[in-house]
């Protein structure tokens, strides 16, 4: 077996049955999930150290530590755990992604399969799906009533990777509906958040019928999420983007901009089968108001998102869980 | 979440508690493996029902379920959902594996990216991944006393991966020692039958003492497994292998017959760095007795594990790991 003293279940014995404040907690997880790549097996170390030059913000972890948040306002050590595996997982699904789409820079730095090859990436981003699991798996199950977050989440990995296989099959298919591609979002990046939402709420002390409530908003607000991703790449810059823009029509990925001008504009399929550039499809996109359509279901889940949060009891998620919704849909 | 049907949780609600003969459970995990590739998403089906065509002798599941016979000599559901995520992990592997090592051939078909292509194989292994981990999580835990396979299998899994990137950057390295060698497949084979052997024994009725003897047999086995393996590459027929031959040396992969012609036959090295037909290292490698010498390391191997095997208690699992035993071994 390898050596485990890396597992968060090790570092802390004494306080494991502390409970924790929500920024402490927050501060555990980043220095988890920073740990576990910079202090990886050396085989792989390398290329986890580079990894952990850019963990990215974190929403996700963020999103199941306030969700966990008990009515003391308290998280326990087992949702540090939980969150750095959805950290992980998520880590290991942009790992794979990058190599899929051949992206060369994420979160500001080169991509792994750019710096270290192509190889060593796939067998890296299998290292970091199987640390996911093995975290997910170190959850006390005394920490949960009932279902475990380490049985949770399992169920989400494979819904996340069929997101994967969605969206790579639906490349450069101009003829993907906006259901479809509401789908196929649904599977890929909303199924993170949901297990995200879903994973704190069991670790909270909510009661078991609000389950469901939290798994929507957890939905609604991986979508609003997507949608702001799909108009960045159209929108933002750069710099600001920390990774190249106008990546997805680059690779041929359809998002709903480019889903919606393609119905609005009934010359655009034709031009984009001549070829057309990156700067020409982006003005016709824009044209189009394939941006502005995306604000305005942005807007719809938005509004969802909101009513959903409004109905839970637990007062003290409330504002936290609304500062995080304005943060997914901000553009 | 996706349809959860497929697994084997909801196949037979009514016999869940039963307990099953040892060739039922095979069968059983055998048809399990078979439905969840067969019966898969259709976003990915036509890959695994490829895989479907060719699922291998299955030997790590014969180890768990083997191990997992209690004194009645029957073995529960839940050792068969084990057994059905170590083939799963396995497959997982072999798909990456094969990209890594551009391999065109596996268990007598098409390797998965020749078929569909490098992007839709890493998916795919993905997929196999997480499914593996999903089937092992569902092991209910009142069928293990104490640690869950559920809960011991993932930290198997990073050993794996770490297993596979140990061989992968010793690539061509004709510098490898032995000792080196047997750290690499200690990780990268002797690690997946290790899991088999420990998940086996926890869903056992065995004594908790007895659980570093079975993780000691399951090393043996897979060590005695790699290194049968190691010989067969270089004097199997394609035919009987259903794999090509040679592809370990073509690949620059390091194998015990290789390490060890390198030390008996000095002018090797040079020979094989000014380039050399894979038919005269095969040659070489005879000549400087490779293979008689990775014989005997089967034999020490053999040796221990039969001594080990003896030492059980479980009187009616003596002989079927006895059968295991020399099915690894058999060359």
């Amino acid at each position: 077996m390898i050596n485990k003293s890396n597992l968060a279940s090790n570092s802390a014995p004494a306080l494991a049955t502390e409970r924790l404040e929500y920024d402490e907690a927050q501060r555990l997880t980043e220095l988890e999930v920073e740990k576990l790549l910079k202090n990886a097996p050396p085989l792989i170390r390398r290329q986890t150290s580079h990894l952990a030059r850019a963990t990215g913000k974190g929403i996700r972890a963020r999103a199941l530590l306030t969700c966990a948040m008990g009515g003391d306002g308290l998280v326990s050590h087992g949702a540090v755990k939980a969150a750095a595996a959805i950290e992980l997982l998520h880590l290991a699904t942009l790992v794979h992604d990058d190599i899929i789409d051949d992206a060369d820079l994420r979160r500001g730095i080169d991509t792994l399969h750019i710096k270290f090859g192509q190889k060593i990436a796939v067998l890296c981003g299998d290292y970091l799906f199987c640390l996911a699991f093995d975290l997910a798996s170190s959850i006390p199950p005394q920490e949960t009533d009932g279902d475990k977050p380490g049985g949770v989440l399992p169920s989400y990995f494979t819904e996340i990777c069929l997101g994967e296989i969605g969206e790579f099959s639906n490349t450069g298919n101009l003829d993907l509906t906006e259901g479809e591609y509401f789908r196929i979002i649904s599977g890929k990046t909303a199924a993170l958040f949901q297990a995200s939402f879903h994973a704190g709420f069991l670790l909270s002390d909510e009661p078991p019928e609000a389950g469901d409530l939290y798994i929507e908003i957890g939905k609604q607000v991986g979508m609003i999420f997507q949608l702001a991703d799909d108009c960045l790449d159209f929108i933002s810059s750069q710099k600001k983007a920390k990774k190249p823009v106008l990546t997805d029509c680059r690779h041929g990925v359809m998002t709903l901009p480019l889903i919606y001008a393609l119905q609005a504009d009934k010359t655009l399929r034709g031009k984009i089968k001549n070829g057309l550039a990156e700067q020409e499809l982006k003005t016709a996109v824009l044209a189009a108001g394939g941006i502005e359509y995306t604000r305005s279901k942005i807007g719809e889940h938005w509004s969802t998102a909101k009513k959903l949060i409004s109905v839970l009891e637990a007062e003290n998620k409330k504002t936290q869980l609304e500062l995080l919704l304005d943060k997914a849909a901000a553009l």
